[in-house]
């Protein structure tokens, strides 16, 4: 069986695996206050173009989306979010949990729009009875999006001009950062998410590493205290040097790239090729993505037959007789793979 | 520097270390639903001699209690632990941010007893405004405890009979369970552990493994839509397999042992050949610890002579010029080094 | 100035101010444990035809809601609602506030429906990932709706039905319950409401009380240790009695019917007076309301006129011209008052 | 039976009912946006001397506890009480279902020192793992205290220089102030208690009104946005109005002295001449209060005696045969009353 179900099923990179094992019996004091921490928040601040970048490393996605969005907010304020977000609903209502409402617009493509999040703030204010209702604090958006589509620069920075024009914070999940940055489609850099997001993350976990996601805030938004809450929401990794480790592997250069970036760009090789492949055959796409994640649409009768050997997610039906699927390929993915997916794609269809 | 800090300072046993090169790029579905986690979960089973113990892995400690108790609890309801119980003092207020009261009973060596819960509860019972108060649900206790002392089986078994007694559960925190039941003062064994208990943990952090808690419910004790609890409080691990492996490692057995107590008794060796060398040097105990964590009472000027070649804790002020301090063994103490450091106390004292 | 704003712009029924001041400084007992309350239950449930129906007064809509979901769901369980429900829009985030998710469907006149809560709960309990999304555990409906409409007798009983079959809870809020059952289009008693629901609330604060909602558990769903709850969520006034003898006197009876619905009947009367005066003038409705609040679409123009000497709620913009307003009547409006408006709307449109 | 268990056993001063019943048909808008509440909160401000003072109306002190606290507190933060403190013991884990814990500190005579203030938040700030504990950042005190005793002007002054040192908040329970400030012990005028606090609360519901809390927020304090928490924790009170007119009624002023003080004076003066009765009678007192709560020791037999026609509470035991028992007074109780059990106690010790 070959699997293409997700960005997060194999291990991690092989340098990490290497450099873990090799770290293994040295000793460092607990919850990140290591040399490997400290020396891979160097090298992402490098990365970043600000030496006053702060960064913390947390173990997974839920947890970090919950630990931050709960320390960005007080009790009476909620945060914006598509319909399709993960916060809105693939989190098990983990911020509702901390007392947060999610409040949601529609989607388009798996994206929101500044002028969306304009009108509903403008909504709230001019209502009369505004403390009746959640207020807005936080917008929350990913890339690239849970659709595998990626906002351009252009839209990224007129959220984020309405974000700031409402004192609102601008916070983007990056659980799949690397592969939003990559895709061919893409017309922004890291430095460019870092200057128009108050708060993002560098996902690990889907990219690479073993676990993990590099929490950044821009040196000019509040972070203070926010130790507090990682400890509180169980997010402090005992062993936090396994994040550093990992990190320092992943923004290690090689031929001028970072090992993070060169790996997404593979994954997103294989998805343009299995695109392609979908495509060739003759099948329409659900969403129309440049990134690791492929949204072909398919027969229900080919999409049994291809189980048998193939494994990939089931995402929403179509028709009576056709169904959206998803095919995730990651940093692990080998062409070897792909290229036998494609043949029997074309035999079995 | 020698450290001795905590049990959690260096990576994982070599096996573990291993075992996850190997099985790098295996593929597996996410989430904890792999082979590698079902096999796991039978060894343990099979430890427990209970075919249909619940268990469940998760990352860390804190993670670990605030998920269990959040489960075990109504919004009306708190648990009862020690006032020097971890989730009483040292998760930032995890329990709490869940909506739970820890209600704190005094310790005595780092340990409650059946009789004050008894007591306890019925001063709530028979209280005529008991609904102004919180209602205690759960019991949470720690083996080895935060002080680094053991409840024995009769103790042990008598909490439990009062829990029984009164409804309440019987929550073990087992982040030192494998240096608990490894020490030469422990009368339990892990059966006994399951047997007196609701739910429980085997810790994997502080005990061998890169990180990991292995949560048990007792059979009978309910753990329905439990997996919901996991993901909402951010514990759902993407790439689960990695628990799944590490606990396969720590439960195969050399010489009929589980790794999981070869080295947990290799460390409380080590904290052993520690605590006689502070007493054959005349220092007092802060606390008579047989486990893997030792608590000397040291003169002030002493403990700023040893800090040039060793780390460890300060626990608490004695006196004037003396300080009780904390020393932790682990299963990857190096005999060497604790050699070394009880030449230099000897040459320093 | 005369006002159509709400239906709590006067204080409470002349009965009730009158038994209130009679029994001023009668001693009883605090916290709802006197015998008022004890006799105010003992009329209600006679009204319910049950005995056994489990009944507790609190003070206000939103605490009411809130202490009684919190009560129904676990950590991971969520409500759902229509996008119009209270508790969605206009509460400021108070059922997020005690850690829950409110799911929204899509609203039709206010309402949602049997087989839309069906659908989504398929949805849920389809889903291989369902511990990835907050379980759905309550139905939350108003009677009448926030949009004036009302559920039909076939209507709600379906939606009970799915709750059953789902073993969701269904909770009723009715802070407009006796407008609802007194409308002229409403084919419901209040047995009926007992009957087709779980938990409801018979709303006092709009209908003719100083302040006041009393929750109905239904003898067969658990109630037990809801005490906690009212009091942790700061619902427990000290002086219970005040609520018991309010709902005495609501619920006492003159020519066989409770002066509840006596009053609600005449608030009715008033608004579909006013109801056929917007339709007689020309306009159209934006709801087809045949209870005590009306929407009529008005010319801007028209609205600024009216503003002079008549207070209303703005409701919505239907276009450039023309928008949506909200009149409420209640038991307290004078058909004096509704006359001289219905003469100045003839007037001045 | 002459009850004296707690201090709302009787509706509301008769000036109260009088202006309720007065005003019942004027309309008015809701959630105290009407010109009593207006009105009332200039009167207040008046008394405290500073027109820029932060009023709102509350309903009940459970409920405004936490509302404040949790207004006051982001999640990581926690609120320092004495271990007899109400939000501690007595409002079933209110602050705790918000997310904070309360941290205990021994009390005496039901108060806390500056010095153990002090001494916590250092031991707190000097703790190498502080994120790993909750962090101060409110004091809670009341006054009168939960037994009866007061701070004295230099206590309160000493408590509110150290929150200030450390930027803590101090908020004040003023569900007994007016027989605080009304007691022959005490030192502190209502200006006092306005500026060495930051927040605190003018209690109603136990001096004279139906109902009731006004919270005052010092003017340098923030109060942005607490409307928000009124809201959401369920006490924004759709007929403010009610709580308006109260406090106008409680702060009209004979003789120059409020409504509010020269009841509560009776109060008091009611309270010492039990309080002399059973110290003449020999008996011993558990607490030396100088307010409308009294705490003799009592012999068991004497108080099954005293139970055929009084009711009182029960406090604790003190030995195998008698108990501390709490003699409640208000601004309610009749003097007749008050000798009438003194007469019985000599006749029946």
């Amino acid at each position: 069986m070959i699997m293409f179900n997700s960005d997060y099923l194999e291990g991690a990179h092989e340098k990490i695996i290497k450099r873990l094992a090799e770290t293994n019996l040295v000793q460092t004091i607990g919850y990140g206050e290591d040399e490997y921490c400290a020396h891979a928040k160097e090298m992402i601040r490098k990365e970043l173009g600000d030496d006053n970048a702060y960064i913390e490393f947390l173990v997974g996605g839920t947890q970090t989306n919950t630990t931050v969005l709960d320390y960005l907010m007080r009790s009476h304020e909620g945060v914006i979010a598509a319909t399709t977000g993960h916060i809105a609903c693939h989190e098990s209502g983990a911020i509702e949990a901390t007392g947060h409402k999610v409040i949601t617009l529609p989607e388009h493509n798996g994206k929101i729009t500044a002028q969306q999040i304009e009108e509903y703030v403008l909504g709230h204010l001019n209502d009369e009875s505004k403390e009746h209702m959640v207020k807005p604090k936080v917008v929350f958006i990913a890339f690239s999006t849970e659709e595998g589509t990626l906002y351009t620069k252009a839209e990224l920075k007129s959220i984020y001009e309405v974000c700031n024009k409402y004192k609102l914070y601008l916070y983007l999940d990056g659980a799949r950062l690397g592969y939003g940055l990559t895709s061919e489609k893409c017309d922004l850099s890291l430095q460019d998410i870092y200057n128009y997001t108050d708060v993002f993350y560098i996902g690990g976990t889907k990219v690479g590493a073993l676990f993990g996601e590099a929490v950044v805030f821009k040196s000019t938004t509040c972070y203070d205290e926010f130790k507090y809450y990682i400890k509180q929401k169980g997010g402090l990794l005992a062993k936090g040097r396994l994040l550093g480790i990992q990190y320092e592997c992943l923004f290690e250069k090689e031929n001028d790239e970072c090992l993070y970036f060169s790996i997404a760009r593979h994954a997103n090789a294989m998805a343009m090729k299995l695109k392609q492949a979908f495509l060739d055959a003759g099948f329409s796409l659900y969403r129309d993505s440049y990134t690791n994640q492929q949204f072909p649409i398919l027969p229900d009768s080919l999409i049994a037959k291809l189980k048998d050997n193939y494994s990939f997610n089931y995402w929403c039906r179509i028709n009576e007789h056709e169904s959206a699927v998803r095919f995730c390929t990651s940093w692990a993915t080998k062409e070897e793979n792909v290229d036998s997916f494609i043949s029997d794609l074309n035999r079995l269809k």
